[in-house]
């Protein structure tokens, strides 16, 4: 099978120094197209960088000259990690010019008629796409994944879905890798904690997850009625968002069944076997300090979720950690997940 | 007037440093016999410690042979900061032995005729004393300061009581300093958060706040009743307990006055001019990414609490971040403003 | 006495701050005006800084006006820690107003006529200002004090020099600060080491060395011959700047002689108790793993410098660790003492 | 072919761990006997190791019962990473037990019949093993890999010892995994630098080196006739150890010249493409600012050596940085390419 070349929007960034190290041996996509900021378009790739990840860019990308973000050109298929401000106006373009985009941005989350993806929880929100070309006209589209932090929480709390979610408190512990490049001056938080997050963090938090775990009713979500309470945190750690939940539930359950709730949690992307999808998309961690960011974030190639400390909680019913990849699980390597769940329903094509 | 000769039990520990340099140009107490256990007694006190603090221990100390821990021996004022497992017997023996044991340690912190002292919100707990020395038949006293990570959040809800506590809702972000020396492996905590704290950390924080809050009635404390769920976490900075919390309170207040409440706590400390005493117990903070760990612990010379971000909370009715030093308010300035305090109410002699 | 009215040009930047903190209580200055970029200036000082030290600015700062950085406007006396793309023509414009521009920028020390000013080494190089008054026509002046990393060097290396300086190697370990804010990127330097500095940083180190040990014959002054070459890194604390140095000397001498030599080296600054100036300026640390960054760079107020670990070294004859702090006895402080220093010779009036 | 069974001496601590994982998957070793000290002996590997690496123990390993240290029990080939203090009377007792013991402790580094072995640089000094049976009538064998900072050092070394190398000055800057586990207390090294490595840190790497590139004369090693300064330092950084270092040479050389032979380095491990060799030994790496710690310690699979800012020295001819990983390249990886080293000489049978 030929692979199917794709593009990244803002290629040069943080985020999309993930999309390429992910895309370097991909089964079915092959970055071909690379564009990015004025400022970046017509310089070689590994000049246009300032390469975070370990070791040198990929040789293919390296050399690649980076191109201006012109919709029409490049890919059908494109991989955008455009900043927030930028990001509405460049991906509606491409995507009215015919580009599927599958993007990690903020802007069109919670817009009513783009999905917003997590392939183990709500694949059929891609049901969405058919009312979003026919009112917006566009051959293309646009398909998003959730914020980094909030799909820490939305996983075990999907996990849980069965038992009925009433209240949800949220403590995160976020790593600077999620501020992107330069992001987070190192003075500001070398042996420092900052109890906020620009960007209305703790709004996304807390208002994310219920459309991700709603139900697609005709043309739009009905999202799961219940409430979440978020304090975002930036702590002194690379990759990998830690939380600490609190979750009220309608029914009562004991330790044990939750666990196996947590423990037996599987979708689309597993039985398909997707290339980028964990085996098992939450694991239990046993040890009664785990999970912990800097030695847990790696799970499953960074696309799995650790859930640990499942105990009761005083103030709601129980209380436990969760942690995932913040840049993985959290934003390349969740598109590229979005990708291949599209490919898998003919959606893209080779 | 002539200083009062005080000892210190423990004082090679992390501790126990602090203590020699709180007192170092203390205006009433001054550290006159350092003890330790049986492997530094003996030994000159520059030798005996690893001196975690900036510089060299003071002159004064440095030389002094460091004494083993024998009651009856020493100034009849002492801080304990020994560890939990051996101050059970020890404090108690002190006590018995005459000696007035101003404890950092938990042993005796739940005991119900000892004091769990904050001096600014319940130094009418002194009363217990009375109590202790009839049914312990001691000549000395035991009194204690609280966990330093509840200390944190039990000077906000001080300020909120009046308002009427009914759950709270607390997440950390402690500093290693917290855990003694050699404490957290560097392996353990650099670019990491654990999500675990041993010596039962989080029923501390859930169990002394009520004790601290309640009434003195007759020869025991009532606990105020209300309910507090903690997650407590390790996080690399090196002194300053920062939290994260919410409250649901009994009266409907503005934000405005539960603010104003804030600020204006204060109390005996305050009132005496106690020397280790913030001059107001409670600082907030406008800006809306304070207090931040490494640049606010030291606020009023480590003995302020800063509070942040008092908003809204979607699960319960408000929620805030609120910090202040571990190792200052959280421990060895704690013992000695309670010393302080228990001298102005003429329990310690000249 | 009344105080003398400064003024700070660079006031919102990371050694503005510092220069703003050490003059809130400085028995002889008193800033007054506070000047900085166009983008600052019109707003209250609060607002226009992001404030890097613990807790607040001071009352006084916090509420004054920035002020635009207008020559002829403000104080005689002016310290400058404008970045040095900025520094050559806004310092000399100021000169040629009149002002005693006192500067931490880079861009005059190397020059002819410039004071290269370590108070404790070369206090006669102030000779140069009639020189450099006459030959430029200014009214005013412009001293300046070393780089952060090369005044660490040569204090040991004054101490050292009636031994005979003929070579010496460097490596620095160069903390985050003094890079200014928002400076280095936390993702280019949690759990890193980046063994490069940008700006020139190694030729400064391996020549203001020289100018500053060199002799004033004339007019001009007589660099002391001999050679250095120096590694600079970056690696993650705060503030303090670690350097190992070997040197090479031209006259045999003991260990012991060579200790002597550094403990009882001591300037003008000691002599005339000058506010700023360390008791003492090098301090031996007997302790073979001191000095250590965070523990021992706030020395003597930050003013000291900390040497330790003195032995001989296989390839040349000796080698060491020292450091000092390097905002403030590598910047802000460093300026301060030097117009402490011009204020005891007459040459800044009351 | 047949896995050849592996014992690991010391399979708990920070270098056990990572022979445990280097022998997952490797295609000719297979661990099948963990031993460690008699705290550990008889629980599961899982419980008797606080595992550092990034998730849990491999599943094999986790289940396994941990063994005594008992000469003559276990397989024929025998990793050690056991302390210095214990190796001697260990390591001893199993070679003259028959075992082949691949060891990483420096115990038997410096002795005159035990190879100190880099297999691209000294494969032949595999012949000492012939006397070392002979003499100590044993009918196993020791052979030992160098210091972890010794072999940053020795890798470039290699490369331009055909110019001559007459002096070296190195500056180390290494991560805290090079202490093991517990090791440095995070109070000792958060936001910090310690210049001083206990254990005689650099007296190995003043002479470990000469060994290394040392020729074999009959029954002993020649050592190579040059110097060696060091100055060994610990940072906040987990793995990985950097250094800076200048080098005098006989031979005037360019730089071309010299980068030319540091690129083209190679050896026996690449002609017979050993698993574990680095298909490059050293890589250059072309950015000014690199290598860097985090970035580049996992070149190769962390058996590379990156090389960077190669340039002249004012002081000695040439300097530059290089970093390699310390607990691949410098210990458990080592010892790995060493035994595989002597399986293709056949000294190891499968």
């Amino acid at each position: 099978m030929d692979k199917i070349e794709v593009g990244i929007l803002g290629a040069t960034g943080t985020v999309g120094q993930r999309f390429i190290q992910l895309l370097e041996n991909h089964p079915w996509f092959e970055a071909k197209w690379l564009a990015a900021s004025d400022r970046s378009a017509g310089k070689r790739y590994r000049e246009a960088t300032a390469w975070q990840l370990e070791g040198r860019p990929p040789a293919d990308a390296a050399e690649r000259i980076v191109e201006e973000c012109i919709p029409g050109k490049g890919p059908r298929l494109v991989f955008s990690s455009m900043s927030g401000s930028l990001a509405g106006e460049i991906e509606r373009d491409f995507a009215a010019a015919g580009h599927v985009v599958v993007s990690n941005s903020s802007h069109y989350r919670m817009a009513a008629d783009v999905p917003l993806l997590v392939p183990e929880i709500n694949p059929g929100h891609l049901g969405l796409l058919t009312a979003q070309r026919r009112e917006r006209g566009w051959e293309g589209a646009i398909v998003t994944n959730p914020n980094c932090a909030a799909v820490v929480l939305v996983m075990p709390l999907a996990a849980l879905k069965p038992f009925g979610l009433k209240r949800v408190m949220v403590t995160t512990f976020q790593a600077v890798s999620g501020a992107g490049y330069p992001g987070v001056p190192s003075l500001d938080i070398l042996g420092n904690v900052i109890p906020y997050i620009g960007g209305d963090e703790e709004r996304k938090v807390e208002s994310e997850p219920q459309k991700i775990l709603g139900d697609l009713e005709g043309d739009h979500i009905q999202p799961l009625p219940f409430t979440v309470s978020a304090n975002c945190n930036r702590v002194p750690t690379i990759d990998g968002h830690l939380v600490t939940a609190s979750v009220e539930l309608e029914q009562k359950a004991s330790r044990e069944e939750l666990l196996a709730a947590l423990a037996a949690f599987s979708g689309v992307p597993q039985e398909r076997g997707l290339p980028s999808a964990p085996k098992q998309p939450i694991h239990l961690m046993e040890a009664p300090d785990r999970p912990q960011t800097r030695k847990d974030a790696g799970i499953e190639r960074g696309m799995g979720t650790a859930v640990g400390r499942f105990r009761e909680c005083n103030v709601l019913h129980w209380k436990f950690a969760a942690l995932s990849h913040n840049v993985l699980r959290g934003a390349a390597g969740a598109a590229v997940l979005n990708a291949e769940l599209m490919k898998s329903e003919g959606l893209i094509e080779g």
